[in-house]
């Protein structure tokens, strides 16, 4: 068994409202550590019954840049864990 | 600089209605690989410029408990980036 996990990130170009405002709700529910920024992304956790081969990963990634990330403002990596 | 990445996915038992889509639309729209299942989750990548100390990550997984997930139907992970 195989979960090949798809990480979709907003470029860095693009404005994250809802991690600013977690950035700005850590102070104020007593947390101290102070971090440069708070981004919010979404993760896919794609489950195969056995390893994958390099042409399902490149398929994956295919089906990654089409129906899992919006290009024109997020990016994506793949990684996969056993 | 370094960033904390929390990952926050919906526990086993719980429904994942946005995943199973993906997963149905995956034949339909030409892919060949069958995952066993796809469960959709949240990413938060939380920049700092240092390394995160103990004390801090311990910090950020208070945090990643009460702020960034619902521990009811949701589990986290942390992991640290260079």
């Amino acid at each position: 068994m195989a979960k090949v996990i798809v990480d979709v990130v907003l470029k860095d170009e693009i404005l994250d409202p809802q991690g600013d405002a977690i950035s700005r709700a850590l102070p104020r529910m007593g947390f101290t550590f102070s971090p440069t920024s708070v981004r919010q992304g979404k993760s896919f956790i794609i489950t195969l019954d056995h390893e994958p081969g390099s042409d399902e990963l490149s398929e994956i990634e295919k089906a990654a840049a089409t129906l899992l990330s919006n290009p024109v403002i997020e990016s994506f990596s793949i990684r996969v864990e056993n």
